[in-house]
C-alpha cells in the first residue's frame, strides 16, 4: 500500500472506527443516492482532488468525482469547483475526512502560489522544506508543485545536506565533505549549510556543490553570491516571509527554501453542499 | 499497532525512505552519543512530549528523554523543556520529524489554552470537533485536553449528530430522531442541529437529548437557550472565534464547538540544540 | 482493510497455509466449474450470506453467490437457501471455512430470534452483550440485529458502563460518575450496575442515566424498577435464559442483555452440496 | 507476526477502537494497581492460559500472570487457578477479552477430555476436524491437545484427504489417487473418503495409505474395518456424539475424527475476580 | 495478501521508494504509452512470466502481457516470448524488477530441465529442497515444477523429517521416530536422514516410511537400496551435482533431491526492448 | 517495520506456514538448549552476520550470537566464524533459513572482494546496479560494501539516470536533461546513458554531470574519457567482467558498475554444526 493510501486508510479508521458512521447508517437507506458540490468560500488555489477522490473510492467504488477545475486552477470565491456523486451514506460519512484533506491542501498551494508570484521574473525557485505535516510529506509536496513552487529533496536520503551539527561533530567542513562523498553515490549532490564568509570559503574549497546561506541578511547574502560567483549553486534559507521574497531573490541565489509555505499554510475554507438525488 | 504508532512509522517511512539519513550516517559514527534541548522560540503550551519521545524511541530504543515540564504547562520563550540524550545519530535525524510533531501539537493547546482562558468562570466547556488532520484525530484530540479543552464524540462511531443533510433526507427531524433511536444503544445520547426556532421546538418535542445551535446569532442562540431551559443540553458550534467565545457562553448554552483550535491552530516555534555528548 | 476482511484473511490463511488446498489442486483442473447449494439440515434464522460471499470472492472473484432468501428469513430443515456457482476449485477450497462461517452466525441469529420472540408484545428490547467470540465482535453483532435483536455499545469506547470495579476503585458511585462525566463527551450517557435498592437510589441521585440490575432476583428488579420511575433507564443483565425472559421483562425494565445467545448460541446444521456444472 | 497475536489484535482492536476503554480510564488513575483471581464456576479442564497472559500483556507489559495449575489441570467449581496483577486499568480493560478467549478454550478442552476418557483403553485416537472457528484454528487444535486429544491435518495444506467431490469430479478413485500422488510430496499419506464397501476396494487397490469411513453405520464400519485387515489406517468420521465414541472405537478404526469437540463444546463459565491493590 | 504479492510489493517499495521513478516520471507524459519484448539472449527454459505480470499490474492495471510461449517451454537465444503493453512510464519503472524475477525464475526452471533431463528414463524423480531464496520459496518450487521436476516439502510444517541432530538430541532413532509419530497426524509418513547402513535398519525397524541416504557414495547408496528393498522409500540427498544424477538414479532410490538446483541455478540473460508506440 | 524485517518474516512464514517445525517441536523439547557453530566449508568473505541473528531473534529471544570475524573479514574453509547459543528448538528451527541467508550474503561479499582486488590501485570505483534479489536490495547492497565495493543509487528514486528510452522517447538528449532538470531537485546530478562520441558531446553540451559509457570497446571508452577530459564523471558499464576490469579502470573511468557482483555471485558454502549443550 503506497503512503498516501496508509494515510487515508489512518483517517477513516480514526473517524469510522469499527461501528462506522451511526448517525447516517440510521437514517439513510442504503440504496439512496446524492450528489455534492464542493464550494470554495474565499478564492483559492486547488490541490487534493485526487485525494478527495479517493477517500471517497475508498468508502464505496461507486461514487464518481467530476472535477470542473483542473488541480492547480485558482477559482473565486462561491465557485463550484468539482461535483461528487455516488451513494448517499458514502457523500454523507466522507464529508468531513474528505474536506480536511482538501483544505489544508488547497491551503498550501494558495501559499505557494501568492510566493511563486512574488518571485516573478526573478529565475530564483522557490522550494519547500520537510518541515511538512508528518505521514503528509508525498501530499503536501505535490501541493507545493500544484502552487507552481519546486520540491527541494523529499526525505533524509535523497540528498545530502551537511548542517552544522555534522561539522561541528566532525570538525571540520572539509572532512565533513570528504566522508560524505565518500559514502554517497555519484549521482548526489553535496550541500552544505553555511552561516559566514569563512564558512563560504571552506566549502567551496572542499568541493561543495550547493551551498546553503542560512539565516543571513540580506547584505551578507549579496556579498556571499557575489564572491561564489557560480563556483556552487545557492540556496537561501531560515525565516523566509513572502514579503521579503523578492529582495532575497534579488541578491542572485538559485533558489530559496521556505517552511511556511507547509507548516503555516493554513486551511482554506471549503464546504461540501450535499444534496440527495432527485 | 496502536493508530499514533502507525503515524509515527509513516512520518519515519517518508523521511527515511530505505537508504535511511545518508549525511548523517556518512559524517556521525555510531558510537557517538549526544544530548540536544528542546527550546521554545515563543511563549507555548507543551503538548507532544511523549510524541517526541517515541519517535526517538524508534530510531533507537537507547534514546532517553527527560522532561523539564509536564505536558499543558506554559513555557516562556527562550525555556529549554525537555532534554533528549542518546546516539548521536538518532537525534539528527529523529530531530525534524520530532519537532514536525511537536510544534503542531503546542501549537494547537496553545491556541486551546487562550480560549479556555476566554472562558474562565462561565461554566461553559470548550470543545474540538472533527476538523482535525487527517491521520492526527488521537493526537490533536489529546492536545486539546492538554491545553485545557475538553473532548466532543472521538468520531462518526461513537456518537449520534443529527445533521441538516439527515433530517432533509429522511423528511422531518422526529423521524430522523425516531429511526437514530432504533438503531442505536441506549448509552447514546442524540443530538440535533438546528438552525431555527421552530427546528428547536421540533426536535425537543422528537425527545432530542442536545440541541446544536449552528451558525446563530448571538441573539438566536439567547433565545433559544431560554426557549430549552434546560429539556436539552445545548452546543453552540459554527464559525466560533477566540473574541467571540465570552459572548457566546453567556447566552447560557452547555458547550461551544470550535474547529479553530485545531485546523488553524497553526505550529508554534520550537528549536532542537543539539550537541555532541562531552 | 476492515475488521471483518482481516478475519477472513486469518480465517484463509490458517486454513491453506502457503501451499494451499492441495488435494483439489492435484485433482481438480483450474478451468472447471462447479454449483454448489447451501442447505439448512435443521430450521433456522439465515445470518452471514454476506460472510460467505466475501470468502468466496476472496479465494476467487469469479464465484458468484445467489440468495434465494434475505438475511434473517428463516428457513426449514431440507432447504436449499443459495447457490454459489463459480471456478470448481474455489468452491472446494472455501466450502468449510464458508461453513465455519455460516453455522456459528447462524446459530447466534437462530437463538436470538427464539429470544425476541420470547418477548413479543411487551415493548422490552433484547440486547447482546461483550461475550462475543474474539476477532467476530462485528460479525455477531450484525447476526443478533439479523435476529431481531439489538446492540448493546460495541465495546469499551463507545459508551460508559461502570461497574462494582470502578466504584470499589473510586469510593463512591457518585464521585465515580462524576469522573466519568468530566472525562467523556456530552452525547454518552452514563450507565450504572447497581445491586441494591441503596445503590439504585445512590446511583439515581448522583444523575445516572441508566442502571444496569445486575443479577437481581424478579421481585428486587420489580421493586427497583418501581422505585426509578422514569428518573433512568433500566437494564436487566447476568445469567438471563431463555425461560426467565417474559418473566424478567414484565418487571417494566427497558432493555434485557443476555450472553447467551452470542456464547452459547452453538452452531447450526448447514451443508454445501457441490456439484461439478454439466 | 503470527496468527494467534492477529487475533488478539483483532480482538483488543473491536474492543477498544481508537478511544480505548472510557470507562476505566475516567475512573481509574494511571497508577493504580490491582490484582484479579481467575475463578472456575463450573469443573472445567483450564486451556488457553498462555492466551489471557498475551492479551493482558499487550495491554501493559507490567501485568503479570501466575498460574496455579498447568494448562489441561481439571480444577474444581470454585478453584481460583490463576491471579493476575499489574496495572489495575489493565485489569479491568482486559478482564471479557481474556474471559471471552479462556472460557471457549476451556470448553473445549473439557469437552475433549471427556470424549478422551470415553475412549480409555481402547487404542483408539480421538482427533479434531477443520470445523473450528475460523481466526482460531491454531488455539482450538491446542485446546484439543490440551485435553488429550490429537490433531488431524492443520489445514488444507499439509494433508491429503480426497473426498466424494474429488473424487466425483475426477471420475474414478484411482485416478484420483494417481494424480495426487503425482502432485503431491512423497512424505505425504493419501486419505480417501468411502463410504461403501465397493470403494473400500476401489482405494485399496489404487493404494489409498488411509480410509475414512464416512457416515457408516457401526456394522458396515465393523465390516470394512474386518476387510481392511490392516492394509490401510482406517478414521471414523461423521455425526460422532460422545455416547457413541467407544462402540466406534470398538470396531477397530485407528483414529476417530470429531467436529463436535471444537464446532459444539460451548463457553464454560469461569469470571475474573478483581481488587485493587492494598 | 499472499506471500508473492508480499514479494513484489517488497521489491517495488525498494525501487521506487516514496518518490517513485523520478527519471521516467520528468521525462514520459503519463498519457504516453509503449510496448516492449522480452527477449532470450541465451536459450532457456521460460519461468516466471505471471510474475512479470503481476509487477506491471501492480504498477499499472492496464499493462496487458501477450504470451508467445507457455510457461516451461525451452525458447532459443534471440527468441522473443512474451510483449508487454501499457503505459510507457510503467514499462520503463517495472522493467528491472520483471527481469530480476524472470532471469532468475528461469535460470531455476532451464537449471532444473537439465537435470530432469538426466534422469530420463530412470523413473526416478527429481526433487527440490528447502535451500531457497528467503522470502522466494513458492516462486521457486513453483520454477522447478515448471523444469519439469517435482517437490519435496514446502516447509517445516507439512512434511516430517528427522535429521541427524534431532535423533542425536533424543538418544536413538527409535524413540525420535515414536516421538513424531506421537505428536503429528496420520496423513504424514515420517521421513529419517541415514548414513549407515546400521542406522538404515534401526530406521527400518522403527517403522520409517521413507529413508533419506545422506551423503552416501554410490556403492553404499545401491547397498542400501538393496538392503531396504523396498520397505521404505528412499531418498538420495547431498551434494548431487548434474552430472552424478545418472549414476544415483540407476542405485534405484526412489526420489533424488538437489539443492543446487535453486541455490547455485543463477541468472539467465533476459531483456526487455521497450518501444514508445507509434 | 523495515523492509529487512519483512523479508526476514516473509522466510520465516513461508517455512513455518501456521502449523511450525512439526520435526523439531516433536522430538526435542522446549527447555533444551544447544549451540551451534558457523563453519566456512571454503574460503570466503563473512557479510549476513546480522542478518542471521536477527533469523535467530524472531524465532526466540533467548538466542545470542557470538561473532568470531568481524563483518568483511576473510575466513579460511575450515574456519569456525561464529557461535549461536540458545533454545535447541530455535537453533534447529532457524538453521536451513539463517545459512540461505548467510550463504548468498557472503557469496556477493566475495565476489566484490574479487572484483576491488582486481582494482587495486587503479583509483577507480567499484559500484553496484539494480540487478539484485528482488526483496533484497538493502541486504544485497549492504554485502557489497561489506566486500570494499561502492553503492550506486539505491533506486529509481535517489538517483537520476537518463537511459536510451528515456531519450528516445523524448527526441532529444538536450530537452531530456531539460525536462530531468526542471523537475528534480538541486541536490541530484543527471546522469545520461550514452553510446557513441557524437552522444558524448551531445550530453556534454546539455550539461550532463555524469555520462554512463555503455557497452563500449575499450578503445572507444579511452576515447570517451580523453574527450570528456573532466567535463563530466564517468561510469563504465554493461557486460563487465571481474577479468576485465583492471583494463577497464584504465581508460581512466571515474566508477565501474557490475552487475554480476549481485546477480551472479553464487552461495558460497557454509554448514551450522548443531550441538545440544552438556
Amino acid at each position: 500500500m503506497d503512503s498516501i493510501d496508509r494515510l487515508i486508510e489512518l483517517a477513516l479508521d480514526e473517524d469510522l472506527g469499527s461501528a462506522g458512521d451511526i448517525t447516517t447508517n440510521a437514517t439513510i437507506g442504503a440504496q439512496a443516492r446524492g450528489r455534492a458540490c464542493f464550494l470554495a468560500k474565499a478564492p483559492l488555489v486547488v490541490a487534493g482532488l485526487d485525494i478527495a477522490k479517493r477517500v471517497f473510492d475508498r468508502l464505496d467504488a461507486r461514487c464518481l468525482l467530476t472535477c470542473h477545475v483542473k488541480e492547480g486552477d485558482a477559482v473565486a470565491a462561491g465557485q463550484r469547483f468539482a461535483t461528487i456523486e455516488g451513494p448517499y451514506r458514502a457523500l454523507l460519512t466522507g464529508e468531513r475526512t474528505a474536506l480536511n484533506f482538501l483544505q489544508r491542501l488547497s491551503g498550501i498551494a494558495t501559499a505557494t502560489r501568492r510566493a511563486v508570484e512574488a518571485l516573478d521574473g526573478t529565475g530564483c525557485q522557490l522550494l519547500d522544506t520537510r518541515k511538512t505535516t508528518p505521514g503528509w510529506r508525498a501530499l503536501e509536496k505535490a501541493a507545493v508543485r500544484t502552487g507552481g513552487g519546486h520540491n527541494h529533496r523529499f526525505g533524509l536520503f535523497d540528498g545530502v545536506l551537511i548542517k552544522d551539527n555534522h561539522i561541528e561533530a566532525v570538525g571540520s567542513i572539509a572532512e565533513t565533505i570528504r566522508r560524505t562523498r565518500a559514502a554517497t553515490h555519484h549521482l548526489l549532490r553535496i550541500e552544505v549549510e553555511v552561516e559566514s564568509m569563512a564558512q563560504v570559503e571552506e566549502a567551496l574549497a572542499a568541493g561543495a556543490d550547493v551551498l546553503m546561506l542560512d539565516n543571513m541578511d540580506l547584505d551578507a547574502m549579496c556579498a556571499a553570491v557575489r564572491h561564489i560567483d557560480g563556483r556552487a549553486l545557492t540556496e537561501a534559507s531560515g525565516g523566509i516571509r513572502t514579503d521579503r521574497l523578492r529582495a532575497v531573490a534579488e541578491t542572485g541565489v538559485t533558489v530559496i527554501s521556505m517552511g511556511a509555505i507547509t507548516h503555516s499554510a493554513g486551511s482554506v475554507d471549503i464546504s461540501l453542499d450535499v444534496q440527495a438525488s432527485d
